[in-house]
């Protein structure tokens, strides 16, 4: 069977499992004291040009996301988000099981735009009663989102414009960040990032690792204690070398580029074989997720060799997929997907 | 140097990383929808013949008290501690972030008595303003204990009866439940505990793994909707094979046992290396932690050579020490401990 | 100035105010256990015909629905409203400060179908990724709803069996519950709402009492502990007779519905001088809030001799405007806004 | 029956009853925005000699306390309080339903001391683990006690320079603040609590109102946003007009201190009877709440014309009661309680 479901059902990049294997039997400090993570710090702050970040280390991504929110927000505030976002609907509520409200804004294949970021914030203290609501207090976005899009660096910047002007921090959920910064066409840089946003992470679980996602706080005022904060949000792992240990391997030398640009290339290719068979590309995605219309009778075909998520009908005939790409993707497994995907045109 | 700081400084037993090597490459379904996950369940609800207890896996301690904790207590209970349970002390906060009391009671070397447990309770409902307090809604005890000490059979079904008679759930914190099942004098199997104890965790971080926990739910009807709690909190790993695969190897071959009797034989040399000496033990332990009362001199000697923790003065001259063991201490590291020890004689 | 902003710009009835002077100097126990408190609560279910209710007088709105939800839903759940619902917009997140999603509903003038409830629950539970999502735990409608709209018997009975089908409670507030019962064409009972849900509560602050919202518990399984739960939800008047002397003259004599049979009969009065005047009634509602589209040149010049609020723009010329009556509005104050208002007709 | 069980039994003083009967026909703006709330904070800020606080108006103790240290902490934070603090003990869990751990300290019939706070906040930060611990965040003290007893002046100089030395606010809970103002011997004003504290409430429940509390932030810096965080916690009245028009009686010509004045004197004239018949005073207390051990015969004598608080057994024979005056205390009825006391002498 050839699996496209997700990007994360395997374990870890050969790489990363070998510098896993190599350290196991060293003793080191628990819950980050060790060098491995003071090294992966490093290389992070490096390839982000931040020197002055802050870098933690926690376990997932809803994790993650509910951490920093938390620990960014006023009580008073809320996140805005699309309504499409991670945050907004696949994390069980854990946003507000630590008190705060998601507020949500249009968006078209997963992007906001400033446009409505602005009108929001606008319109909201511009609202008599407005004292009884929700403030919006931080902007949260996901780079790729979860249609697989990307903002563009002139989007990226209109939104940090945006929030900063009106005062509210820009997040950024970069779950699969690797995918984004070589997807097809991607003009922005980590770099960039670290300069428009006021926190990000760069997800590991996804790109690589066994778990793992990096949060980078550029913006330190923001989250001034996070140790104790990541600790009572059970997000500390106690060897947290571990995490240290893989995003040092991914940093190094070049391995998150390696693992993304070969990920991509391989989901270009799976939409190319698509399209020359006629299908209907629905999301013009240029990163590891990409999404096709396709007859039932063909999905149906094709699951016989081939598995991918279903994301619903399209009228009777018709229903969209979603293939996945990974670093654990292989060369092999994309030619025959090629192959049989070929062998269903009309 | 030789470490004896905490059982938490290597990655993990050779078995278990070689079985996270051999099934790297496999694609499987996420969060916990794979047969290494579904084998692991079934073995650990085997070895605690509790055929109906729903298991699941998390990532670390502290997350998987403040998971359960929270998902058992109602709005206006609260959990009783011991004053030096870890949740009481060493979590952060993460209990009362999750809107509940830890409510103390007093201890012998991290031991609780049934008999203040029954009083605690009995003085609620005996006070008129009860109402006004927060109920002791569950019991939390940690066996083996944060000093090392273990509850006798007779101990922890005493506890479970008083529990049980005022209708509130025993829960057992198990970070280091293998070196207790395997500790000098234990009387207790993991059967007990699954009868005994309404929800337990089974530790695999300080036990062998790299990280993860096993919740077993003994009494289902406590926590109904465990998958999305668990998600909620930022608990759910995405690769939750890796959980699966790590448990499974723990309880196939009977590796738990194996960590943990070698882990307990070392430490009992460790102990009588220091009593030989003529150095204070100063709380009975039967498991992997030992504590000693050490001149201040000979602590600056060994020092030299071995990392242990500093628990505190006693006097001007002495101060007490904890040293701990684990599944990748080794027979050379203890016996040049011993010798060192035996150096200092006077 | 005549004022008709909102239906709490008054103190107290005088009947009620007469009662508080009445009994100031009594002394009595605190916290509701006062005979006051015990004969209002008899009144209330009797009023509903619902013996067996609980019911517990709190002192204003947000503050009963937060406390009722939270003490109402499981940790993974959330509670579907209306998008224009009050605790969706205006209680400042009440609802998610105690760790709930808000899940939102289409409405027409606040009013909720049954179709959606029903499809909202069914998709939910269709939805592959369910477990990662917020369960929908309980169906908040409000009666009269923010826009004045009531829904009929037939609508009720309706998302009442939805709610029963799918096992989800359905909860009414009712801050305007008496304007509702006495609006136009109303064909519900107190009795009906007692019947039809599981959990509601009959306002006071806007309907004759200085403050006090009267919850109604007609299934007591869903809030076991309600006492130190309110509380703990900071809820709890110290001197709790004054919500038990208030609710009493509410529904001694028929207090209630003569509030509302006065403000609705003023409410109408307005709607046809408006109507007799030309201008255009911008939304059906049959209870003491009117909402009207005039031209903004209309509205400088009422606002001279009245204040009301104001809803919006609606085009360059016109805006839409809310009058909302009370106990407290007099016959005379009516009249002279009828004559304001048809010496503005072109 | 002579009721000195508590000094909440009764409505509000006259003077302020005859103020809401006088407004009560009158239409203002609701949730505080009002002449008499806008009257009524000048006025404290006045009688505190501070200009530049924020004052707010909330409508229980329990509730104030729990909105303002939940606006107050940080995440990682928690409360230090007096092992018999009222947020410690009778508060059902509020303070941890926000999400904050309640740090408690030793203390001398309700007063703890600069030494134990400093020492606590010492030892913590040289704890090697204290980022696994709940950091004290702030102090909470009241003043007077929950056992009736005043921190002097020098006292209360000593808190204030040992949490701001160390960098945390003081609060105190003032919920019977002017009993203590006009305590026996008290050496200090209310000018020196605002002098000293950070945030603080004066209690009006307890001296004179039906209901309310006014908060104090001396420090504006920590509660930027009180408004919405009031709403959010269910604490904002709608018409808040009922706050300032009581606050404003009481702090208009002097009621605050005459109502304190009046109930202190009463209440030394038990004390003085209690002692003349030869009973124990337990608690030296200089206020409205008095603490006698009695034989149990004398007890149940008594109480055939007296009600009163039952505080627990001392022996066999003997008991502990707690004897409460208020505004609402008459002279007759002391003079009637005197007789019975000085009838019981043997």
């Amino acid at each position: 069977m050839l699996r496209f479901d997700s990007d994360y059902m395997a374990g870890a990049h050969q790489e990363i499992l070998d510098a896993l294997v190599r350290t196991n039997r060293e003793l080191t400090a628990g819950y980050g004291n060790d060098p491995y993570t003071a090294e992966a710090k490093a290389l992070i702050r490096k390839a982000c040009d931040a020197p002055e970040a802050e870098v933690m280390f926690l376990v997932g991504g809803t994790q993650t996301n509910a951490t920093a929110i938390d620990g960014i927000l006023a009580h008073h505030e809320g996140v805005l988000a699309a309504e499409s976002g991670h945050i907004a609907v696949h994390e069980s509520g854990a946003i507000e099981a630590s008190g705060h409200k998601v507020l949500t804004l249009p968006h078209t294949f997963g992007k906001v735009s400033k446009e409505d970021v602005a009108k929001y914030i606008e319109e909201f203290y511009t609202d008599e009663t407005y004292q009884h609501m929700v403030a919006p207090g931080m902007l949260y976005i996901s780079q790729p989102t979860e249609y697989g899009t990307l903002y563009t660096l002139n989007e990226l910047e209109g939104l940090s414009e945006v929030c900063h002007r009106h005062n509210i921090p820009l997040y950024i959920d970069g779950a699969r960040m690797g995918y984004g910064l070589k997807g097809e066409g991607a003009d922005f840089t980590l770099r960039d990032i670290a300069r428009l946003a006021d926190v990000f992470y760069i997800g590991g679980t996804k790109c690589g690792t066994l778990f793992g996602e990096a949060l980078v706080v550029c913006n330190r005022s923001l989250l001034k204690h996070l140790f104790p904060l990541v600790k009572q949000h059970g997000a500390l792992l106690a060897k947290g070398r571990l995490l240290g240990i893989q995003f040092g391997e991914l940093f190094r030398n070049g391995l998150y580029e390696r693992i993304a640009e070969h990920a991509v290339r391989l989901a270009i290719r799976l939409r190319e074989a698509m399209r020359e068979a006629g299908y209907e590309v629905v999301i013009e995605s240029p990163t590891n997720q990409q999404f096709f219309r396709l007859k039932n009778s063909v999905i149906d075909f094709l699951r016989n060799d081939m598995s991918f998520d279903y994301w619903g009908p399209r009228g009777e005939e018709y229903s969209v997929v979603r293939l996945v790409t990974s670093w654990a993707t292989t060369e092999e497994e994309v030619a025959e997907a090629c192959r049989l995907i070929a062998s269903t045109k009309a």
